[in-house]
């Protein structure tokens, strides 16, 4: 792995891009990847706060651990908040970690703490998430944010981070901006490595070739690492086969990518250490998972071209069933 | 569900084609499958003896009783074994309904029984269990067996007989014979709706289709039940997917069926009540899954064809890493 990629968590944060008084930033949905962000946006000098839905009471009276890859760090969040309906004067930017399910609408949850400036930024999986937060604050600034790196909530208040690190953000539906700019600085000062983007939809897409695959395929053969999968040839050849479908879809609706995409994920797959994919944690944990948003959104998608799809309909249909079973009386 | 499908338990044997001393035939294998046939046989006047790896003592004691659709009916064999082994005489009939699976083979399980006339009847599933069966005992005849059949065991020497029943015979590897008419006779005496083919591989064929789509999904979306599956429009789309799949390799590999194979699998499985398929029971039992015979065997079949088996391919991946994934430490 190189290097580069992961954080400097000793690093000092540079503080020269920071105006004065700092900025403010909520984190909703504080899991692993809220209170990883966070920490490294407060490293870099923003004032972060965060909500929670379980875990406030734990991380106002302890903060946020991070066992990290060269060593453990702590993040204590400016105010921590238990429901977003409690804040009272919107921050500057809304970073949004929450699972990407279809129930509650992220605008629902969100709207308590979005002011008319407030810019609001998307750090979710799969395709769509972008739109109806648009259409809810039509004058807000919408970025999109994708995160590579593989984290665990292994305890209340307590994250590991297992490898990679790397954020890449845009501004929805195309561009960089000042706030993209700014955010990308903070990042970096922070220990993060950051990289901006012209067409952040196209990186939604490259995340979600990864995701399609892994995912289902993780959950489906047993809740098994990334490294059971691609221990035999037929499972780099299932993979394989989904993400060429993800990549034949979003290649007929324009999007254009590295020759190399499915030979850099697969490396970079195996690069880690036997990682459980988000899907199959969630599923581990009996927590809700993101099929729709994943499998569904690029189905959905996959409708507007003539690409045929027979694994993603393959794998998004066992996992409906698998589901809809799991919730049966 | 046409009333000729199910067995007339309550009609008496028809004796006049059995001869005379009774023929003799040992079920070996005697699980579900093999108690419910072999109480027909028995019921037709032949002399039925069972070998039980773990239900002997049970059933010498207890005989086997099966729960009909017409009411229960008792069993009790000739003679109950613990091992073939055991066996001083050869039966001129055995009855190998065994699960297949790659190993020990039948042919070494079935040797101490087979004497040099013993007529072999495989009433398996998958694909390719005749021939390593006819080279072990090249001189014998070997008939090819199909159920169509819902059963259940639900307690030592306790089967439920949930749906259909009727039985397909065949001279391995093609044709009728005297004793694949002795034995359609027989099943017909006993209650068991019997019909006999010139093409038992094209029948073996035909129980695959339904096989490789019902079993792999039936385990995957969480061990479901074929109403599961057929409950939304997506899961009667990939068992179609699926089926047809195998269809359009048998049909490369000079197989012809019916246009309506598919409509018919389908409506047949919609006319029974919700059902565990038998992977997802032996999965649900924590017993060994028969996916190397049913969807290993057809792959190895697409092989020499060109046909395209996407789904067949990736399903037979997701059962292999899941089977994998659950023997793990």
């Amino acid at each position: 792995m190189n290097p580069q990629d992961t954080p400097q968590h000793d690093k000092q944060p540079t503080n020269s891009a920071i105006p004065s008084p700092p900025a403010t930033l909520l984190v909703v949905g504080t899991g692993a990847v809220g209170g990883f962000y966070g920490a490294a946006l407060a490293r870099a000098g923003v004032q972060v706060s965060t909500v929670h839905r379980s875990d406030a009471d734990h991380v106002r009276a302890h903060g946020i651990r991070i066992e990290g890859l060269q060593g453990d760090l702590h993040f204590q969040p400016h105010r921590v908040f238990s429901r977003v309906e409690e804040i009272d004067t919107p921050p500057d930017y809304l970073l949004v970690t929450l699972k990407a399910l279809p129930d509650p609408p992220v605008a629902d949850i969100i709207r308590p703490a979005v002011g008319p400036r407030t810019v609001i930024i998307l750090l979710q999986n799969g395709l769509g998430v972008e739109e109806p937060i648009q259409r809810a604050f039509p004058h807000n600034e919408v970025i999109t944010a994708l995160a590579f790196v593989c984290l665990q909530k292994i305890a209340p208040g307590t994250i590991r981070h297992l490898c990679h690190g790397k954020i890449t953000l845009g501004h929805h539906p195309a561009g960089i901006t000042p706030a993209v700019r700014q955010l990308d600085a903070w990042f970096a000062a922070g220990g993060v490595p950051s990289h901006m983007t012209e067409t952040p939809a196209t990186a939604r897409w490259i995340k979600l070739v990864w995701n399609a695959a892994f995912n289902p395929v993780s959950v489906l053969a047993g809740d098994v690492t990334t490294a059971e999968i691609l221990g035999v040839p037929a499972g780099e050849k299932l993979v394989t086969r989904i993400m060429q479908e993800v990549i034949d879809v979003a290649q007929a609706l324009g999007h254009r990518f590295s020759d190399t995409l499915i030979e850099d994920h697969l490396r970079a797959t195996r690069s880690i250490p036997p990682y459980h994919t988000s899907m199959a944690l969630d599923h581990l944990a009996g927590r809700p998972l993101e099929t729709e948003v994943i499998l569904g959104a690029a189905l959905e998608a996959a409708r507007a071209t003539s690409v045929p799809t027979p694994l993603l309909e393959g794998v998004y249909t066992l996992m409906t069933l698998l589901e809809k079973s799991e919730k049966r009386p």
